[in-house]
């Protein structure tokens, strides 16, 4: 059922430090940090070859990841996504299967533009995992 | 400098139950259990289309994941590994940027029988990073 991994998202205490950190020290491709207010998240793309990484930074108050960086002041891991054809799908043989998919359980449009869920951690062994159609 | 993302390692509190969750419930291809013992590890790879997860359950007393389980029982995503095409050449430059090196410094042969290196999370926004010389 799961595809691609789509992206590895990171929470980051500081979203210019961390940017240049990947461009300079890690010689990585680097994108310009792009705000996403539906989402509450200011992000920033790092291409890899194979895959993508997004640097999460809070934007507004009630963002969703303001949470993780008072829990890991730090930053770290905040969840993987991956992709699959068709999101009703995956969701109904989650749910079948006893996974418990986060908010209301219908999708939401993603920072790109497309349908996601996310799922319960506890159930995916600490893991936020984000479930995107494509 | 860092090419593909090699894998993603995921520390879990039950080997076979998170084998059975990403085979049977995510639907993906997961491999046999392969027990590590320089690593104090055993690992069961999981392939997706672009890269890897690698499932991670402590092997013996010594194993570098143990402490980690117990702050985080109910597992975690451990690291992240990055390709590299020149071990010595990344950590040169990673030093002369001032970030850390796990250990002594020098690469060690990793679980793909390849030389590695570990930076340290501090220094990279709680995120343990793993590069590998591919």
């Amino acid at each position: 059922m799961i595809g691609r991994l789509n992206h590895i998202a990171i929470a980051v205490p500081d979203l210019e430090a961390a940017a240049a950190q990947y461009r300079d020290t890690l010689g990585a491709a680097v994108g310009q940090p792009q705000d996403e207010p539906d989402h509450g998240v200011t992000v920033i793309f790092i291409q890899l070859p194979n895959t993508k990484l997004e640097l999460l930074y809070p934007l507004g108050d009630d963002s969703p990841i303001r949470g993780f960086l008072e829990k890991n002041p730090s930053g770290g891991i905040h969840h993987m996504c991956f992709e699959v054809d068709d999101i009703l799908a995956a969701r109904d043989r989650l749910k079948s299967e006893g996974a418990r998919v986060l908010g209301s359980g219908e999708p939401k449009i993603g920072a790109h533009g497309k349908p996601v869920l996310f799922l319960h951690p506890k159930d995916f062994n600490g893991c936020l995992i984000e479930l995107e159609q494509i």
